[in-house]
């Protein structure tokens, strides 16, 4: 059935093209969680040279989405409707890690939060939290 | 000074890497009033072909910073700290504007509201606000 | 149907307790529009004398949460599950007047938002916006 | 330290009217945590007898504001700039425990998150995350 799980959302990450065009790929899929990791590219940054806060944002809507879609059934499909995102410090290095949980599963409502470590040289730090 | 003003904003835009790995423009900036323009592509989407919340909350973030921007001292620099985002519609079409407007400037905290409007077939739907 | 309307919502504030106790009350009822009004008291503070930020998010959050449900029909419950709440001045004054308003119906999921204007002194001023 | 710490909190605790008007009293007072305990009252509830919405989020909003202020000098003054709050279900029982702590402490910003719990049957659950 995890196989089934697994594939089911990585055929759907897989129709999310944004995902290809900046990079991310999906790399933990387990009822209620998903991970997705971005690595740094000079072309995803705002004017400080920061990760861009929306493509912050797009991997860890993305990974909580997809932690709820796993608690979903298969015929299921899963819409954003709001989000709250704290930044908490700029999101700089080498990769960025987004982890998506599920909080309360729901019939129409599943609330999930998510957290976005940085890691650079060899450190993680916890950059937004939503 | 307005001519200071749309060239402080337009140059740190164009430092913004990722909104031309989107293919956001700025198309207008006044004092307190900035709005990008996204026209569609298939590669930014979600999985059911809807552009992607992350993309969208993406302009909408950069209207609302840059709209911070213009009330503040040209010196100045500005950072996102918090976000809460309502997706009112799915988000289709030929062509998203976002609208960022300061609501209250503040010495260290400037709060902005931001609205996504959604353009298909000539009609205009509002689609996100923030 | 208006008259049905009013005394619906009407009789339901009535059963919200802690607005006796806090001693606000409803002053506008139309479909997609509620206010409630709290005139201050020294009993509803924080620590340095403004009304506290709860006591300001009740009633905005009972104005909206009315304001949802006379979009609903008659039969309907309505229950909150989530809001953001940003303060842009401390709240103080004579009076509050919160107003919630629909944003967009959905059978499930409505979303409102609603302000806080304070008076004081004969003039008003917005204090919170949801 | 800890004495001076518990003082000021309690004593700017004790300015806070409204937590007197409701029956709140603060349980807990650690660098970086405070809780505070609310007993269910029937003068506190919203029309279907659960604890107003409002009323949790003004503990986890007073927990959260004295998590912050345990973090800063002595001589500071805290001000609730935002809040999101998710229900996860209608908040009853016996009492609500609001637990506030600093998630990252700042200058002139301090970001927090809290949780209520509501106690009934000697089972604690979850209602309300920030």
């Amino acid at each position: 059935m995890n196989t089934d799980l697994q594939k089911r959302i990585r055929d759907s990450f897989a129709r999310q093209t944004v995902m290809t065009t900046v990079g991310a790929s999906i790399t933990r899929v387990e009822p209620g969680e998903v991970d997705i990791e971005l690595p740094f590219r000079s072309d995803l940054i705002q004017q400080h040279g920061f990760y861009h806060a929306g493509v912050v944002t797009m991997i860890v809507d993305t990974a909580c989405g997809y932690a709820a879609l796993t608690r979903m059934p298969a015929s299921a499909a899963v819409l954003t409707v709001e989000y709250k995102v704290n930044f908490l410090s700029p999101a700089s290095g080498e990769k960025l890690i987004a982890r998506g949980r599920v909080l309360k599963p729901g019939r129409t409502l599943t609330v999930c939060f998510g957290e976005v470590h940085a890691f650079a040289d060899g450190k993680e730090k916890l950059v937004v939290r939503s």
